[in-house]
């Protein structure tokens, strides 16, 4: 918690609490990333973890933008979910030796990130509208867009190539 | 984890993991959803937890119910990720004084479970499929319809009621 809970006061407040949250859940998913497209033995699924790297760098960029039109330094704050996600699906991929179940169980860990991602950048421009700020929403909303468009391919990786 | 990764060497094996994951998660669920019912102050709000909390318990018997189905005696594993999901909705919620933002901050924290839950039962659902088991699959869809509907109730009540 970068700001103490306690200074919560307003939406405001809320929103940019929320950001920084985000702006470390970024951080930590482009350290995880590497070692996600390492493991992954699929050349589609490695492809997909090596664009979703560099698509996730542009959002920590936008992030960066939302901070300064939003008038504060960029600052990133611990975010257990985040760690949560990425510790159970280190945990889970770390020993499976058969390698369509190791990249299936990378699908579903990649899909439980995503859908974090979505879940908050929903939030953020909801709450970015609800305190009128449209051009912080705008910028949000391209970083959803590309977490939704992630997501829709890793369903179809699912379904198709990977657990057959 | 129940299952060290390294017995994972299969998709059925994954299942039963990914299946023991989430019946730990249900579990915490029904565990913070009380004190999210206590510390909402709109009463839509409240009593949309108190319903919720009514269907996890419901979820967690269909749940019971796929492990008879498929063989095995229901078992939960440590599921990081829930864990840090819901400590992150105390430590936001905490000490928010505001009715209106602490309000906003749950309905933030409860769509952020409720995601989870969609990805981890789709999950579940396309690898149920796959196994052949389109009897679990349909036990799990009634669950993921449920998440669903939840998701839209808590996003409606964010546009309409809450954050005004």
């Amino acid at each position: 918690m970068g700001l103490f809970t306690a200074d919560i006061k307003t939406l405001d407040d809320l929103f940019l609490h929320q950001l920084q949250d985000i702006y470390y859940a970024e951080q930590q998913i482009t350290k995880a990333l590497p070692k996600m497209m390492s493991k992954a033995t699929d050349a589609q699924l490695k492809q997909g973890f090596e664009m979703h790297l560099k698509e996730t760098e542009g959002q920590i960029k936008r992030l960066e933008q939302v901070f300064q039109m939003h008038g504060h330094k960029p600052k990133a704050v611990d975010c257990p979910a985040i760690d949560g996600i990425i510790k159970e699906a280190n945990e889970t991929a770390g020993e499976i030796g058969d390698k369509e179940v190791l990249d299936a169980a990378l699908v579903a860990s990649a899909q439980a990130v995503e859908h974090y991602e979505i879940t908050k950048y929903g939030t953020l421009i909801a709450w970015a509208k609800r305190l009128g700020r449209d051009d912080c929403a705008s910028v949000l909303q391209q970083t959803l867009d590309e977490e939704k468009a992630t997501d829709q391919k890793l369903t179809a990786m699912a379904e198709s190539k990977i657990n057959q």
